[in-house]
């Protein structure tokens, strides 16, 4: 990643620490200390590392229709508050332990620290945006904002999946390109309008984006059983405990025989020790080709991704969205 | 309230109406019954009444300014339903069973759906106010945005204050400034933009809503002990079981002697019944003439925001505005 997005990634980060500095200050006629139950979480969970995925695809979206990346920065830096925003909430409803191998913020804190988090990140997220120079500010806050209301109603459908059991593969989809898709076409589209892109150039991004996200999205669930745990710094097999209705389990439930379906029902929904669970379901994943599916439909959907950079009128390299494309394709954590 | 304001309150509330049941709409493509997990108690809580104080200072404001209010009113809709989400979020955090007479979010449903519902509202908020009307969108943001973190500032100020025992006066109303008196301001200043206000004119209105903030927060902090129950909709005495630094409290240790303050702070810090608590502390309250204080803070700021009214250029009614000002001084929930 860093070979081909390291001038963006140097142009983020120093940004965002600047910014992050700036709103975590010690203020005039506040006592020393103060906020700290606040500043100092915040602080831990953006300096956390992560892929930083979306800000990179905004820039390069930026300077894909001609803009220069440099003014997409504060954008950039508000879709990935916004996105670590979600990591900290998800994580209290998840009721995960660990992200990027560090406690989560709820862990480490409490949940009403975890919750503040999440809420000021939401708040510094539209502060950064608002530096945006640009004169279509209103249409890039609105589509930011559509952004937030969409991966509420996403995490809505995640948990609902949860207890439901006649979850559909399409019903899979929707929830993926609400929770998962829908902040990559955001920070696609976010760029493209700060570089300056026509409504055929932002249809096609945004279409690319939310095919990005889907193969994203899926090899995310795929990670899940089959990551190293250090470098993915979940644990293996949190998707299998939490009885999150991901594309394997839903795929082995489409592909399995009436009997084999009952039984992985059971199994998934038994409160056995959780290693050996995990291990039983990996066991009917293998068995039935359900990570050669995954991998396929992972496939697919970026090839998909990759055809739509032809109906783009770009006017930097071409080569930059589809070696982001097989970037996001071929990690391994 | 009903007599001065109810021409915006009755366009607010249809209005309101329109844009909720709009955004919880069943949607093409999703199945029955989806997401109602989270749209059932986002509808719950913003129906669930309140004083809309916000939004009528925003639409008065408008109007105080030479604006028309219903332009006001998609703004006006939006600081509400950001009020709405402050409100479940830190019910959460306080652990508080019941807000205007009924169950909080958590309590009726769970923790994760109160979350969640917190952070919807934030978006349908955004979403509202980018529907305003003007020509100064970047500057409405700017104002509301700088509400939304202020006011997540003062949350993490009030949820320090309840474990810091040297809290001073001068702490408290730093708190109540971000805590209460920032969305005051940020419905006035919105209001006062959308109608075309300058810069002296939203200063005064500012610094009115700044002191009708401290008057209504420390009212708020009276009724906690004095007022009828099922009118408030919370449990008496709740500050004072939630350990609350209210300025009931504070002026209390600054007028005891070092006897009664230890006194006091053993009391306020004990695990006694609750019951038993309220009723001991209260008596301090009263036997110290500290309710006679907090009343006389009250009028103090109140008088001062009034006389604000004169340093504005009013193109409407001056009575509207402090018949506002009246109007949050007598209420007696």
């Amino acid at each position: 990643m860093k070979d081909i997005f390291g001038k963006y990634q140097q142009e983020f980060e120093a940004e965002l620490k600047l910014f992050l500095e700036k709103e975590t200050a010690q203020r005039d006629g506040m006592s020393k200390g103060s906020m700290q139950s606040l500043f100092e979480p915040v602080k831990y969970i953006m300096a956390n590392g992560g892929k930083r995925i979306r800000p990179l695809l905004l820039m390069l979206s930026c300077e894909t229709f001609g803009g220069n990346p440099k003014d997409a920065v504060n954008a950039a830096i508000a879709i990935e508050i916004l996105h670590n925003f979600t990591l900290v909430h998800d994580d209290i409803m998840d009721n995960a332990n660990t992200r990027r191998g560090k406690e989560t913020i709820h862990k480490k804190w409490d949940i009403n620290c975890a919750i503040l988090v999440g809420d000021e990140l939401i708040g510094l997220s539209y502060r950064s945006l608002l530096k945006s120079k640009t004169t279509r500010i209103r249409e890039i806050i609105r589509t930011f904002t559509d952004g937030v209301i969409e991966v509420c109603e996403g995490q809505a459908l995640d948990k609902e999946f949860e207890i439901k059991d006649n979850v559909s593969i399409s019903d899979y989809y929707l929830m993926i390109r609400k929770k998962t898709a829908e902040l990559l076409k955001t920070a696609a589209t976010m760029g493209a309008i700060i570089g300056g892109a026509d409504k055929n150039n932002i249809d096609a991004i945004r279409e690319y984006a939310e095919n990005i996200g889907f193969a994203f999205q899926i090899h995310d669930d795929l990670l899940d059983v089959i990551a190293n745990e250090t470098k993915f710094g979940k644990k293996i097999g949190g998707d299998i405990i939490e009885k999150k209705k991901t594309f394997l389990y839903l795929k082995a439930l489409e592909v399995l025989d009436d009997e084999q379906k009952s039984e992985l029902i059971k199994l998934f929904n038994s409160e056995i020790a959780p290693a050996e669970k995990i291990e039983k379901v990996v066991k009917v994943y293998t068995d039935n080709c359900i990570l050669e599916s995954a991998k396929k439909e992972i496939k697919k959907f970026t090839e998909k991704a990759n055809t739509l950079i032809d109906k783009m009128n770009i006017k930097s390299s071409r080569e930059s969205l589809s070696g982001f494309s097989d970037m996001l394709l071929n990690r391994n954590y």
